[in-house]
């Protein structure tokens, strides 16, 4: 990882960008629509992965299931994922976009991933947060690692980074990015002068697994519910190469991507690996047990 | 977890102490001795459980494995053992302290874990560091969780904190606390302006799994080999309660332990729970596929 200025463009690898905006509730078009222009924007100043925030096309606060099954659109073929699939195809970069998803009768609280070529693949998240309980299905399609030109690529969304499992599903699979569309809300117990329990949870995450993690919190209120911004990108080191952004504005944070410094970093020096001293064989099986997750 | 101040000692529960402290290489006898007046300040402040750095009775930089076998000691009937089961008799305390353990031809770096009634248990740290893969044979009893009068305890060294699934077994075996004599030393991209990249991953750990996190870190350069200090005590919410330390002075950190807050602190609201919203049927079996955890 690499700071990236957009006002000098002198790296020529990929750069990934968090976009931090404001979803309105049910307000799924002009949500949409102005996510495409923080992408046009992202990918003029040279970004080849974009993340917008979780439910950034419906906005979180769901008066109750009925409204979330309203504005849940089935994917990839629901509009929003094909207006993004077009984007992505004309500016000729990858998007992760969190989105609300119908299939049936079930709710999903999703993220698609659409590229250059169009529809990648999604991602469903496994550990629903309070009342999203009232209205999604918990995730059933594991941690999938999607193989790009810019690497090998994962999705979590927001509490599901507080489960150190997420991230080493990915990581053991190759994952080099995890990209987290995420609306974080305030925590208890958090200082008021400290940066978000979120930051340090990602730092850890990365450092452990030697990956770069890319968050794109969303800001505002909603129906009483406040979110707390801070979106940030990390790299595979722990440390955080863009951001935490403000607590309140929408903004868009830059990295640049060094892939072989991220692979090579997991090598601490002669003896140690970040991934391969990992002791499985002495790990209980209870930390995990389902059945493999699927990849695409 | 709660604030702790010896010169106040009003909390009338059960308090934890770390020894930041600077043990000589080969000296054991004077290490022991000086850990030894420690615990005494320790128990006399208030302290009801004492943990002790990594190595601590031996030091860390041992210049072949000659030198590290003639220094260490079988467990629990070693002489520094006995020294420690005795103070803690003495004293009615627990100790948790970091030793170099002989069983045999083979040699592990170990903790030991005595108590007002005697021996209770040893750990075996499992990931190993650098050159200590030169003198120690990986750990081969899982981590164990031990019942306690002042809650469930766990230990953890050092290198094994970088791997979020040390504190999951610990967490999912019931533990309240781990206790982690460490020899942190500084990491690569560490900015000098920021805590140590350890804090980070002992907070995200203690915050992930709703325990207490009791590091005592050495201090001083052994051999060329420098220390970072820096010991702290976090409480289950993720925040530090005590510490991080000076990066290079001898002294004693102090925390009252709340079980009950520590234990009803993992239920977040009325649909979340830290541990019990683990998805371990979507978690892939390679996270864990060894034998059961060795418990005592």
């Amino acid at each position: 990882m690499l700071q990236y200025d957009p006002a000098e463009r002198e790296f020529e690898g990929s750069v990934i960008a968090c976009v931090q905006m404001e979803p309105q509730i049910g307000a799924k078009r002009d949500n949409v629509a102005r996510s495409i222009r923080h992408i046009e924007t992202a990918a003029k100043n040279g970004a080849s992965l974009v993340v917008l925030p979780e439910l950034s096309n419906t906005g979180y606060v769901f008066a109750d299931r009925d409204e979330a099954f309203s504005l849940a659109e089935a994917l990839p073929d629901g509009e929003t994922a094909q207006v993004f699939a077009e984007t992505a195809q004309r500016l000729g970069i990858h998007i992760v976009a969190g989105v609300a998803e119908r299939a049936g009768t079930r709710l999903y609280n999703s993220a698609l991933f659409t590229g250059p070529s169009g529809h990648i693949g999604i991602y469903r998240k496994l550990h629903l947060w309070n009342n999203e309980h009232l209205f999604f299905e918990p995730g059933n399609l594991g941690v999938p690692v999607f193989d790009t030109r810019l690497g090998r690529i994962a999705i979590a969304i927001c509490y599901d980074g507080w489960f150190p499992e997420t991230y080493r599903l990915a990581a053991v699979q190759g994952a080099d990015i995890v990209c987290v569309p995420t609306n974080w809300v305030p925590m208890p117990a958090q200082p008021g002068d400290r940066p978000a329990m979120a930051t340090t949870l990602t730092m850890a995450a990365a450092h452990s697994n030697g990956m770069v993690i890319a968050c794109a919190n969303r800001v505002g209120t909603e129906r009483g519910q406040p979110f707390i911004g801070q979106s940030l990108i990390v790299g595979g080191d722990g440390w955080p190469v863009a951001g935490p952004a403000s607590g309140d504005c929408e903004e868009v944070l830059y990295a640049a991507i060094d892939l072989k410094r991220t692979r090579s970093g997991r090598t601490l020096n002669a003896f140690n690996h970040v991934l391969r001293d990992r002791r499985a064989d002495a790990y209980h099986p209870m930390l995990g047990t389902g059945l493999p997750s699927s990849c695409s």
